[in-house]
């Protein structure tokens, strides 16, 4: 057999669990393997960014999974500071340029890996580009913004209130930069429902930020360096300022290249993580996937995902047979001390879908109420109308509660309605969880108002 | 309607559950609900009682669910210190004594459950009625144990290695007392594959505790006072002993009035939780279960399972409809800082089914690998051999590693085959795992094995 050769365009979680996957199932004699990052650095932890910024995580090195030489050792080649500028999938190569040496040059492929990643979206704000103003997405962000913290700033603000705004604003305060956080929605972690963002909202006030929820940024303002941000109602000042206003799929190269983006505005893949064009392949932040219990595609930034799909394209690639079966938008995050996760769908997603439901919301405490350590935990379950098959949880609580959501995922993934998950045999003891676990406490109380309201339609 | 009277025999989780769902379905002017338990309290957390006498739970009110008070208001007649002697299926009545009046007399019931629980094995060794042998499994016991610890004993021995035995080690070493452990089998924690037990076994010696394993206790030597304990290699001197040799289901009252009893030695009950016998119920710890990965009848003493039967009992009793799925005994228990945890079935197990099967064990850490208090976790997964299915997982870990066995439950439940378990969109963030949760980890490789043993058949 001819050698032939894939190119990876990205050299993260999906890109790299791609090529590793396919080297771990073909050799190097029968497959050659090159994947281009145009940052600095290959496979690490972008979600560990904020805690290096925020001194928890002590030495930037550890964020990072494997280095190019690691790779090298797989047989794979892992060239950093390798932009892929255009790809031309009639004549089966990519046009990739050296940031280093200045120079750009073709790269032929017989299969395409598109690992393109997210990206961070910076709307046209006046004065969005000043010195001081950092993101947070690529590693040297990180690094940039640690230096940053580490010079002393007099104050701080965090523009949005998602995951890495958060992140950021518990990096910031817990290294004593006095902080306000500008979010334009009524509430921070918008991906929640409102009664349980309040949770979160409030989360934050009390570890000390000042929280301006539906307030719009106009412009960061200063002369030469960020001296203030300036929103509808008023002027913050700030030396230093973190963008946390959520990511959007990379896929300009790809739509240059006339690769079929579907309706999410993500590539279009198939299970398999191919793309409708010969050879093509992509996996990761830059490509859609269907939501398990919607059955929409969706667009979700989220490791976890990236990982999965670079392992499932790898594998196929390899010669093996594996399939993406879809995502439950599964995830957890924290602001200090208070924990958050969700799963399944919100609210306001089955209002979109115009699915009816029911929901029930319960108080309770991560161990034996009469344990030392017994934390309080708010749980949050929403199941379809009548059938009770449950559709969507989220958490709001204190050490040991946000974790409790990969139960609930597992319940969904399986279609398993409420009244069925109050026999799961989880697992108790006092220090662990009261008798009840929080999560068949809340799956428990919604089962029963489901059948009242049966009841009540007869 | 006339109204009818519901006796329960037995005041813990499963009677005093079975006795509230009943009450929440049927008002008292259509039910009347006694329950008589022969103990000083009803709904108590036997689960609670070592960390009672370890001085975690500070003080024995706090065990306590509710109160014949509590429930006296719910219009449920609890009456402590009374005790079922007999049960009169015939003329549908039970005899009861009035412990404190030292009296007895009868009561008549048109509707019975039977909910006695489970009573501590207490083999006959010489000596094991001494005072200062104390067992641990009612309210007073742990009274009594933690008065004795006050007291400031010289040497503790435990006699018995499962979840009471080592809590009990646990308090003794907690609380500064040199404490030896005696263990007839290989290992503690027996209820767990070998390979696991042992890291179980080190963890207790590495909290200071003398641990002999495979030594049968012969005698309990004394003099009007428990003075050491002998087994068949040495004699331990001990002036506190403690016995946890396991329990078994307290069918006594139910045999004599003839109630039919299961291939598990429990009380058989179908799905809603009925004897064969005609308005005759059972739930708890004295009856047997279905084990939902073998279909075998089982018999486990868990307060979860206890709960969960008493509630679809007592939902049936008030005339809904319920009925109870099944266990997969699921268990988690810690010995100081380390935890333990288990669902579905163990190697032996399997072994004595004749089912074949492959395992996988994967070390990881409770958070990313780089972020602090990352503790480490080992995991251990068991599938059907080809078909890949799910049979069991056992966890070992430190802080924030077993309460992953849920999910490990919930996915057994669901019949999930360790490739489709890969794919499960669960919770990632550095505080909480790594971006392979150890669950995934552990199907991934297990599911590798599964594909590579299937090709190697082929």
């Amino acid at each position: 057999v001819a050698r032939t050769r894939l190119v990876v365009v990205g050299g993260d979680a999906a890109g790299m669990s791609a090529a590793s996957q396919a080297r771990k199932r073909r050799d190097a004699d029968e497959l050659e393997i090159v994947a281009f990052e145009r940052g600095g650095h290959v496979s690490y932890s972008a979600c560990g960014l904020p805690y290096y910024a925020g001194d928890v995580v002590k030495d930037w090195h550890d964020l990072i999974a494997r280095t190019p030489e690691q790779f090298a050792e797989q047989g794979i080649d892992a060239r950093t500071g390798h932009e892929v500028e255009a790809i031309d999938l009639e004549a089966r190569r990519v046009r990739v340029r050296d940031l280093a040496a200045g120079r750009s040059g073709d790269e032929p492929f017989d299969a395409l890996v598109v690992a393109t990643g997210a990206e961070p979206l910076r709307p046209p704000i006046p004065g969005i580009d000043l010195p001081g103003v950092h993101g947070l997405s690529i590693l040297q962000d990180g690094i940039d913004l640690r230096r940053a913290i580490d010079a002393g700033p007099a104050r701080a603000v965090v523009v949005g209130g998602g995951y890495i705004g958060l992140e950021a604003a518990e990096a910031l305060v817990n290294r004593g930069v006095p902080t306000a956080l500008v979010e334009a929605g009524p509430q921070v972690m918008g991906h929640i429902d409102p009664d349980m963002g309040e949770l979160v909202s409030q989360a934050t006030r009390d570890v000390g930020v000042e929280l301006y929820t539906e307030e719009k940024v106009e412009a960061v303002e200063g002369d030469g360096r960020v001296r203030a941000v300036r929103t509808g109602s008023r002027t913050l000042e700030a030396d230093l300022v973190v963008l946390g206003l959520g990511t959007r799929p990379a896929v300009g190269l790809a739509e240059a290249a006339g690769i079929t983006l579907g309706p999410s505005g993500a590539i279009a893949v198939n299970a398999r993580m191919q793309t409708p064009h010969e050879g093509v392949w992509a996996a990761g932040d830059c490509v859609q996937a269907r939501h398990v219990v919607s059955g929409q595609p969706v667009n979700y930034h989220l490791g976890t995902i990236a990982n999965k799909q670079g392992r499932v394209c790898g594998i196929n690639l390899g010669g093996g047979y594996a399939t993406f079966p879809g995502v439950l938008g599964t995830a957890v995050s924290r602001i200090c001390a208070v924990e958050v996760a969700r799963t399944g769908l919100s609210e306001a997603e089955l209002a979109q879908l115009g699915l009816e439901w029911e929901t029930a919301t319960v108080d309770s405490t991560t161990r034996a109420g009469y344990f030392p350590g017994a934390a309080p935990i708010r749980t949050k379950v929403v199941a379809e109308r009548r059938s009770g098959r449950l559709l969507g949880a989220q958490i709001v609580g204190r050490e040991g509660a946000a974790k409790r959501i990969d139960v609930f995922a597992a319940a969904i993934w399986n279609g398993m309605a409420v009244d069925d998950m109050v026999h799961l045999d989880l697992s108790y003891a006092p220090p662990f969880s009261p008798v009840w676990d929080p999560v068949l406490i809340a799956v428990r109380k919604l089962s029963e108002q489901v059948e009242r309201d049966l009841q009540a339609c007869l």
